[in-house]
This record gives C-alpha cells, sequence and structure tokens, in this order.
C-alpha cells in the first residue's frame, strides 16, 4: 500500500505544479525535488524504525525474520531488518535465523546477502524449520515487515508470515511487524478485506525456472497471506511503537504530524 | 527405524541357515525368500494401514501431506498415502494439499507425481502456504508417514512435520500418522532422545545443484524434526488405530502376534 501512498503523493505535487502553469522544466525539477524529499524521509522513518524496535533487542537474542525487507527494499536500513541493523552498531551480540522464503527466495537471496555484508551472524533455513527451530534454537523474537496493514493491526505480508505468528504464538515468542505510517491502511477495518494476488504457477513449479514438479499438476501460489492481530505482539512504526488493541494506537500513532 | 528392523530379520535368517550347514546356493534362496516375504507383508501392511485409515476420510474432504510416503517409498501404497488411495479408489472424492517439502523437494517430485498417476485432485503448495491453506482452503485432516516413533507417541518424520502438526492443532485439524508397528520403537521413551542428523548444507543452499544463497553463509539442514505426541491426534498403524495414550495404546496394538 505505501506503493500508492508514494503515487499518489507524487500526482498531487504533479496536478499542483500544473495548476501553477509553470514550464516543463519547472514541473520536472519540482517533481524530481519531490521523488528526492520522499526518498529522504523514507531513509529517516528506517533509522527511526530501527531505533524504536532495536529497543526490543537484548544483547545476545537470537532472531527469526521472513522474506526481505531491509535496505534492497527500501531508501534506508529497510523496516524488519532495520532494528537488526540498529542493534548491531550498538554493540549488541545477535544471530539472524532467516528464512528462506519460497517461491521467490527472498530470504536466502537478499536477506543472507544483506547480512552477511554487514557482517551479522546468520543462519539461513528452509520455511519448514521455523518450528524446529523455534522449539530449540533459542529464538527470542520474530521481525518481518508488511505489505499492507488495516486499521484493526491485521498485517498482509509475504506468504508463510501467517505460519511463522502461529508458531511464533505457541512458542510464546514475540511477534513483531516493522513498517512506516505509510503502509497502515485505516480506511481498511480488517485484513480479510484485502483480496490476495495469485501469481504464476511455475514460480512454485520451478526454481528460478528450473522444473521441481511434474508437468500438468495444479499448482497454488498466492503471493501474500493475512496474519490476525491476535498473532501480532507489536507494530513498530517510523511514529512509535503500536501495542494492541491496534484500532486505537494506530490510527493515534499514524496521525501524528510531521511524516 | 524400519530399514535397520529389516536388516536385523534379514541378519537372524543369515545366522540361523548358517548354523544349519546349507550350501551357498540353499544359503541365498533361503535370505531371498526371507526378503521377499518381508516385501509381501510390508504390501501387507500399507493395504491394512490404508483401509483402517481410510476410514477417517470422509466422501469430501480437503487433506494435506508432507514429503513423499507413498508407493515410491514402500513395497506397498505406501504409509500416509494409503489411506488417500484406499479412500479414492472406494469412490470418495477427495483433494490433497501436497506440500513440495524442501529441501530435497519430495512432495513436489514424488508425492505430487504419484498422485497424478492415480487421477487423484492435488495442489501443490510451497511449506510455508500450509498454514493459510489451513485456514482458508478447507484442509479436514493431515496424513503423514513417520520414520521412527517413541514408546510414548512422539513422532520423528521429516523436517518440517512438526511446523505441520503445531499449525494442523492450532486450526483444530486432526493430525494423522500413518505407519507401520516396525517403525513404533518400544524401547525409546521419547522422541527427544533421538539424534537428529544434520545434512549436507548445500542442500538448502542450492536446489537441484543451483546455488539460490550467497557462498559463505552458515546454513542449518537438519533431517528431520519430532512432533510432541500432544499434537499426534492419532496413530494409524497396520495392525490398528492408536489413540492417545499411546503408552498404553502402542504397547497394546503392536506387541499383537501376526505380524
Amino acid at each position: 500500500v505505501n506503493l500508492f501512498w508514494a503515487i499518489e503523493r507524487m500526482l498531487r505535487c504533479a496536478a499542483q505544479a500544473a495548476s501553477e502553469q509553470l514550464s516543463l522544466q519547472q514541473l520536472a525539477a519540482l517533481v524530481r525535488d519531490e521523488a528526492l524529499k520522499i526518498a529522504a524521509e523514507d531513509r529517516a522513518a528506517c533509522l527511526n524504525m530501527g531505533t524504536l524496535g532495536a529497543s526490543l533487542i537484548q544483547d545476545g537474542d537470537v532472531l527469526l525474520t521472513h522474506c526481505n525487507a531491509g535496505a534492497l527494499a527500501t531508501a534506508g536500513w529497510g523496516t524488519a531488518l532495520a532494528p537488526i541493523y540498529v542493534a548491531h552498531n550498538e554493540g549488541k551480540q545477535i544471530h539472524v535465523f532467516v528464512d528462506e522464503t519460497r517461491p521467490i527466495l527472498q530470504g536466502a537471496r537478499l536477506t543472507a546477502w544483506e547480512l552477511q555484508q554487514e557482517n551479522i551472524p546468520l543462519t539461513l533455513i528452509t520455511d519448514n524449520m521455523a518450528g524446529h527451530f523455534m522449539r530449540w534454537g533459542g529464538i527470542k523474537a520474530v521481525f518481518v515487515g508488511a505489505d499492507r496493514i488495516a486499521a484493526n493491526g491485521d498485517v498482509a505480508n509475504k506468504i508463510g508470515t501467517y505460519s511463522v505468528a502461529v508458531l511464533a504464538h505457541v512458542h510464546h515468542i514475540p511477534f513483531y511487524v516493522v513498517a512506516p505510517c505509510s503502509t497502515i491502511d485505516l480506511k481498511l477495518s480488517c485484513g480479510d478485506q484485502i483480496p490476495i494476488e495469485q501469481r504464476h504457477p511455475d514460480e512454485v513449479a520451478a526454481v528460478r525456472g528450473m522444473k521441481i514438479a511434474p508437468v500438468g499438476i495444479q499448482v497454488a501460489n498466492p503471493a501474500f497471506d493475512v496474519t490476525p492481530h491476535q498473532y501480532v505482539t507489536a507494530i513498530v512504526t517510523d511514529k512509535g511503537i503500536a501495542q494492541p488493541p491496534y484500532d486505537a494506537s494506530l490510527s493515534q500513532i499514524c496521525s501524528q504530524s510531521g511524516s
């Protein structure tokens, strides 16, 4: 939802410029300035989320993340990974279990690479190992990003997030969602109203182009799932940490000025 | 554990033959007969598990299975898949969600192929979709096999089985383990005593030889996990269906003669 938020903001900027009868050059400069402003705000938002989220991480913690919500996905340090980067920079010893995140493998390809670049200790696992390592691996918290968050705190995020949230709940492990206020859609009362994009079956039936399943079978490939707010311990935004009940906390935090 | 059970039985057969001063040809014939007898017994055991397990499947049911425990893994119709085959042959309309089962993809490569051969409707999913489809896909029961079952009903099986069991529990979906009595190790009091084989990291860092993760990162690759008996609704053996408490039911069922 924050992609559309940014597009709307750019269109508003362009519409206002158009009404002022500017030259094409002036219009281009204005639109570019707005885009750079959004990028700068995104960097600042990432830093805020990182600083707020790092307060939830203790020295020595083992963490788990799913998909990629880091520097490769934002203009700054990311969302879910920002608290991890900040905690690491604060000198906290942490270790991150990284779900590979089938079918597109954002965890194996992107998150593992990012953490490796920053010398943050990590262990790559297949998605189906999450429960086993929650039971035996000493995982103290889960950090994930979000594609869209409803007013009640329901979270749409990469497929597999819901399974991780349920497993964390059963193992009494805090499940933190990290996302800027631009991802929170206060007009959406709950997550079950979100239509789920169905992606191409070959993303599942093949891995990066190599067929791994028989030809002609039925395949499901929902791009994301919805995690009900009951499984979300807290939502770390750029303007503060929202606690349940989210109906109250999200609107209070995200309606603050200064965005 | 049933591989070692079969090896021990073959060694006992050979030792007995050796004590009887038979010729090499006579010894070979005796050992071959014993092997064929085990295969015939395995076929019969699969049929028994299938018939017993099919009683747990209703017409119209949507099921989920993990890994491959079918005709490709046994001398007969398999363990977890046997009830599915029998239910299908009884004319019940069923649909099976098949976990792809990373890292080795036994679900995508083997189970999907087996079910396709038998014209049983299936949907292949990535492992991390199991929770989502338990919530939305109408899944009525989970069937899995087992590598080893302890006397208290704890089940060692392919990595990811524990996550599926926890998810099934939270969604109030029965979780059935199907295995012959030769898989049940009554000398093992509980599953947490089972050492877990750690396999080569490249099985996770690559998919069938194609690298999917950065070089030099740490990878975990436990071959299986242990599902505590609390998550197991019933254990379908070749000699009967064991219900909790398993300490009593497993020893009672598996000590019956006629194996």
